[in-house]
């Protein structure tokens, strides 16, 4: 399979398609992106790297920083995490907060805003300097340490994100949340606001795809178990309201984010992201999903 | 109809018998009071006034203010009110936030929490100084200068007030608020923290049985539109989930608190308090309730 | 006050005012009636009747009937139909079933359709002929002999009533429902298949106002304590998702069907009903309400 | 990897420990199976077989049979199937006819009940002789003509299934089900109440392991497309309201049964089935879920 070909037909198969996708605009400072942008990237385990477009470009990586928030809470406390967080789908978004209130402020899973929040309040309780310890941790990921928070989204969520802040109330109230709500949101703003290109990503969540270790130094960072755990997850929550459309046509564990990317893992193999900032009326990026369908059908390359 | 010995009856034949209620816990201030208090206080529109038991003994009225800041809101801004707040009934508790949520942040009615915590914000927007103005509002309706705020029962709920905090930031993220949220939260339970008595409480709510004008001085405060309406109000809204028992048993409009009291009004004759400090399964007080059934069974009456 | 003189202004007020409801569809059968037509009857106490426009002619109560099911029901079972139905308003329309699997197979209250439907089954159950003995009570309210099931408007309603059918399934699994499926819908649509002039309405449901007897005999059908309480069940329940609405601006008791008809009691002195078959967006008569609201502004009759 | 061995080992190592599942009750026939049957078979996709316990002793395969419906009906009708069923996860149980509701008669997917129902439904539409054609293509894809309905399970479902009533009905009420609601309840449990050992279960499910293909004579079922979209599916709605966890935990696509039998796919490699009928809290089968989780662990099998 030659991914370089491949890859660069894909940028220009949906270069110029329509994208019927809207930008974010809950997040001021999102919609300030260039809406045109597209970038895709291939890393394989074997460390190649293919991309085409705006595939070094960075952008706001959002929710797809969950997932590192959850690894490395899962190595800090290990299986006691699923005691305060679930590991089903949550359904669809219209009872969000009423399955919370449901299930007595347990979250349905841990890539869901409500499960980020207690995976933050983990975090906050384990380690001294939450957010420089976390973004240590990303950049070991990345092998990168030009990894940072972008502060002005930081602010423009803080600004506007009163659902959130419902959220972690409501979780409070069932005590769920042990630390600050306003010191828990200020972390999770902060890990939401992580910036990578499509490399730096690809090459991060390469992780998943290669059993839990870095590709770079071989370093074991979490168990082949917990790895595949995760990867499950992806799987099953990962696109919020579509993962079950993108299990169904694209096949392979992902996370999205409102800033327009998505980030796919196929197992012993490779990691492949994909950025374009409009969004389809489920939140994910339009051509983002596309372009990781018809990557899978060309390859053949579905886990299932 | 002799009320003093009816109000003395009822106070001796409930006196003894067993309480099967429970002190409100989740406020821990509320918990310090003595849970055998229970007082009874008949005002009519003729100004005479038939108290038994504990009946000038004062407490924390709670959830009952909302009705008067309903009032003062009614007052300052009018019928645009409405266009913030319903008049429905809630139906039931397990789904407050998601009705909420599907009703895009309008509350169902004023006396539920959200509503109140709507009606707080209206005040605060309209007010120079909403907590003075508001007690000196109350004190008005009271004719009594020593009505106050209780600041340890305002400690004690914002230190366990997550469940409201979650609730005006989803009003929030709705634009429905539109004061800092920790200013409506503060303003919200400084209201809900008045303390009054069986005696006072009546005094005060007697407005509602009067047509909307003070007794004491013949001061009109609202129309007598405006109080057949909130007295409809109260008649669905009133006892939260029990609002239909409580209609269908004592057949009169009105609000409980969870500090155990309960107020009744019968349009062009009286005001009745009650208080006593353990609540039913549905958060009312267990003797308030039976005492105002069997109080509109001897004298026959209910509204209906 | 002058009934005759306000029941005709009312009526040339409202006649050619534009109406902006629309005739319920979902039953067929009921799309045949003529839009425009539109009565208002007063009934007192002391038997004097005073209607305006298209007074005298029959229309199908529809749910406005379940009132007398529920008056039957509880005529034979007492209050243990209080064990199979609660009394407390519905809150709104969206999670009518996800209320009836919540709360285990026990409606609301009984003037909702799920509530009406085990009221229904309890009729059935005490029954030799339901159907037959059922008309003959409505016809001794009405001092009536020509009060009739309309036979196509049952099969109009059977034909597309599967959301009833949902329902009575649905209670059925919570053995909440003792009889055959098909037996108890069919009763239920021959409940709401009655047919009544609004003078015929009026003066049926005189009883209401008349303290549980009839006033053309004197005879006592219900006692007076359960008159006050059917009473409360129409303030709170009454009029769907608008009740609230209704008690604000009418503050009477009070009951409506989608055949356009709307009933109110004003309890000691007078029933009105008002018929125009166009429905407001919440399914009540769109006339129908306004008429009654300004009718109780004119007589300065609420109960509250 | 010796896979007798391996399953004789499972076999040997659950079957004295103690199973806290329950059999499943709401359905009376299926209470008469003897509690201790406990089965495991593996089959290869190069057709090799490995047995231990009751291995070849039939039960009743329930739900599992809805990947068997829906395969069928979309070799009849392809990809307009998906604009009668989504293929989201269900989210939870508690709130499965409001969502229906909400979402307008739509079931979240064919794995579900209310989905089974719409699956039925097509094919219902589509064969002249459904029940007889169904069968035909089951025992086609068993290669096995002893596979039958049994008919005392759907008389006994019959008789209980009101909650199945009350799904039909309801998407009935929104037109997404096109033929008589008896007729399709009737099919749908004959469908479920087909019997297989998991001899049987893990030959039959092998065409999802080999492409859509049947292993017995290479004949083309359906295509590797949708193939793979059947086995997503069956990952994100398989178990019920414990899809997540399984795919945690064992990490490949399943079907499960009120009867006690699952059964998982391994793409390209087996089938396993596992019968216990005992089951967990969430409808599965306490020891078969167990079975499964080693079984993957030992062979380090997941997918992810």
């Amino acid at each position: 399979m030659d991914y370089q070909q491949l890859t660069d037909d894909l940028h220009i198969k949906f270069k110029d398609e329509i994208d019927k996708g809207k930008v974010a605009t809950y997040i001021p400072e999102l919609k300030k992106v260039n809406p045109n942008k597209f970038g895709i990237n291939l890393y394989t385990v074997s460390c190649e790297s293919y991309g085409a477009g705006d595939f070094q470009d960075k952008f706001s990586i959002q929710s797809i920083s969950k997932v590192l928030a959850l690894t490395y809470a899962l190595k800090l406390v290990g299986n006691k995490l699923w005691k305060r967080v679930d590991v089903e789908p949550s359904g669809d978004p219209f009872n969000s907060l009423v399955q919370l209130e449901f299930e007595k402020g347990i979250p349905r899973n841990p890539l869901i805003n409500s499960g980020a929040l207690v995976v933050s309040d983990i975090l906050i309780s384990k380690l001294k300097n939450p957010k420089t310890e976390f973004l240590a941790f990303v950049r070991k990921l990345a092998n990168n340490k030009q990894i940072n928070y972008n502060k002005d989204v930081v602010a423009s969520e803080k600004a506007y994100g009163y659902k959130n802040a419902a959220h972690v109330n409501l979780m409070k109230s069932f005590k769920n949340i042990k630390n600050n709500v306003d010191e828990v949101l200020d972390f999770y703003y902060h890990m939401c606001s992580i910036e990578m290109s499509c490399e730096e990503l690809s090459r991060t969540y390469l992780l998943f795809a290669n059993g839990g270790k870095l590709t770079y130094n071989d370093e074991r960072i979490i168990s082949r178990g917990r790895t595949k755990r995760i990867n499950a997850i992806m799987q099953l929550c990962g696109l919020y309201d579509e993962a079950g459309e993108f299990s169904f046509r694209v096949g392979l564990p992902g996370k999205s984010g409102v800033g327009g990317g998505i980030v796919a893992i196929h197992p012993g193999k490779y990691c492949i992201s994909v950025w374009s900032p409009k969004l389809n009326k489920k939140g994910n990026s339009f051509k983002g999903f596309q372009v990781l369908e018809l990557f899978t059908t060309r390859t053949e390359s579905s886990i299932f």
